[in-house]
């Protein structure tokens, strides 16, 4: 009798449980598609027709769920509840990674791949999230011509709402760099970058300007291959980015020109980018951000060897740099910490962060991005 | 002997027609992919990891080739010689429809779908292509909040190049629809819309103008459905458009606001939402476009009748209408040429243009928009 209430006040528990829960359409899904769908309790749902398929299998989060088959060849699958943020997701159909026709496609991962956003507690989201009662800026789409290239390069460039406004001011410019296997779209679509700008901007807690989003030639392809190896990702992007994408910006934008009012940052291998770039160009840049930098030291590498002694002098750095910020999430270690240590105790002033709870991903550089704005300018 | 000399001498020709095949990486491969590749006589080559799968297939224009397996696993295929233009295409895994990895992904045909351009001459193609010479636009990504749907919408809006140039100049706004399961970014990804524009305003042919996509809400879902039935299409998109996108746009651009600075356009179903707005609100558009427009006609259906009589009075339609413009490819047929030759009978003035060896297609669409826009303004 005891064994039968609790299995009857278990499966009310559950009931309850299940009941509770409440199902929205992801915000990534494809117009008038009711899947990928989030649940309060942050569980996933996919759906996808293959009724030739043999096996479907869900991956997202470094976790495989098999998918179930209903009578007309639909398959579908619930995650268990699911880290908040933005999270890449394929499903394996008799063994083939493919992407959900009913999702956003982003390039990430070195291929196009779905994305899901996991949505946090409003309070917590708030920074990345549309607020329809402030003023909004622009992201726009950019062709320009690469002579060393002989080829047209696109970049997106964030102007914030204040632009329109004020035909004749002058605005300072970050240099906003993906990670290797992502693009120039990354910080505006996974990123959600004129969301947190829109927003710092709105509070009075960063400054009006403008946000450049150029490809950092670290693509990595998923199939076959061309271009340069992995040694030498992105060394093409710095002459590139001098010689051309500055030129262009401040050309073709209201732009201020100075070091004092231009900044880079990047993420992953962005964040090694932007210490190779600015660390050899401290003349042309005065802040400077690695979000889960790339940032490899040798084993016993003295500071002040690093970057072509970059760092030697920690006075002259600090005096000159006006900002160097470091930011990691706390379940990932690509080495911030132990970069941030050492500079830390030659003296370089740098401004570190940790990110609770996330690791290499895109909730990572949503946060240190939203730390690094305040800083500049 | 004369049949192993025609042998040889087929051979020969058939090795001189391969060797005198170039091949290039197609514009919409993603970064540092090799594949998908397009070669000098037209034809498209695809490539695909997939150790697992037992059978892949390559579906592009209507046609299927099986695709065949290396040692490492790798699938790949040649196409024929395709039709040039912009052409959606998948794989067939061992049955299941999916997008290809290393391939830009379009919202269209109700999902994330590849696509390929296939280059045409250049000098056919010269409208559509990127020159360098030239000044150009932006497009810009912009979201507004609708009260309607009681959420954020986007819409994308072109800029010409003259729009940085003259901060107290405004500009004359031409709104342009995407169709039936495509969305607002179809136009300026599938559509090449920006260079179109930038190309006709460079050499005189249009005149600067707003260019606004917007999200003509007729998309329809591949896999599980929600929203508006098909006879309903769209049918909220009049209230948005009216209400909600033209006072977004007028408050955030510098736009001209009248009725004879104001054109509406679009493909297909968009085509069909272009003339239910604009010939029931003539007060507010005064140029029509409609390119492979669905514009159906019932059996006897007469001209006078047709749009709460919007067409009855022909002298009054020509007076107030500046330019309403119908074009089609020459390999559709969904009911342009009869439209047009039911509204010249009953005296309205149309511009009729036919697209040569184009069916219900980008192509169609982009030769459409370069037609259409030099009446404009």
């Amino acid at each position: 009798m005891k064994k039968i209430f609790i299995l009857c006040a278990c499966a009310w528990l559950m009931s309850i449980g299940m009941s509770a829960q409440t199902w929205q359409t992801a915000e990534n899904a494809v117009p008038a598609s009711e899947f990928p769908k989030v649940s309060s309790d942050r569980r996933a749902q996919f759906s996808i027709k293959a009724p030739e398929a043999k096996e479907v299998v869900l991956d997202i989060c470094s976790k495989k769920y098999p998918m179930t088959k209903d009578a007309d060849g639909v398959w579908t699958a619930t995650s268990d509840p699911l880290v908040v943020g933005f999270h890449y997701y394929f499903f394996f159909v008799d063994g083939v990674q493919i992407t959900d026709p009913a999702c956003d496609s982003y390039y990430g991962c070195g291929r196009m791949a779905s994305g899901i956003d996991i949505p946090e507690d409003p309070a917590e989201a708030a920074y990345y999230t549309y607020n329809k009662n402030i003023p909004h800026g622009q992201v726009r789409e950019c062709y320009y011509w690469s002579e060393t290239e002989q080829a047209k390069r696109r970049c997106y460039v964030y102007t914030p709402a204040d632009y329109e406004k004020n035909p004749k001011t002058k605005y300072p410019v970050l240099y906003l760099q993906h990670g290797m296997g992502e693009g120039e779209r990354g910080w505006h679509q996974q990123g959600k970058m004129a969301q947190i700008m829109d927003n710092a901007i709105a509070a009075g807690k960063a400054k009006p300007m403008l946000v450049v989003m150029d490809y950092g030639n670290c693509g990595y392809s998923f199939g076959a291959k061309k271009g340069e190896s992995m040694g030498d990702f992105g060394a093409s992007f710095t002459k590139i980015l001098l010689e051309e994408t500055i030129p262009f910006i401040e050309s073709h934008f209201r732009a201020l020109t100075d070091r004092d009012h231009r900044a880079m940052a990047g993420l992953s291998w962005g964040g090694k980018e932007t210490f190779d770039i600015t660390l050899a160009n401290l003349d042309k840049f005065s802040y400077i951000g690695a979000f889960s930098g790339a940032l490899f030291m040798a084993a016993g590498q003295e500071v002040n060897t690093m970057y072509n002694g970059a760092f030697a002098d920690a006075a002259a750095f600090n005096k000159k740099v006006h900002a160097l910020f470091l930011g990691t999430g706390s379940e990932e270690n690509l080495g911030t910490q132990a970069v941030n240590e050492k500079l830390s105790a030659a003296g370089i002033k740098t401004h570190y962060y940790v990110s609770e709870g996330t690791a290499h991903e895109w909730l990572t550089w949503r946060r240190c991005l939203n730390q690094f704005i305040p800083l500049l300018f």
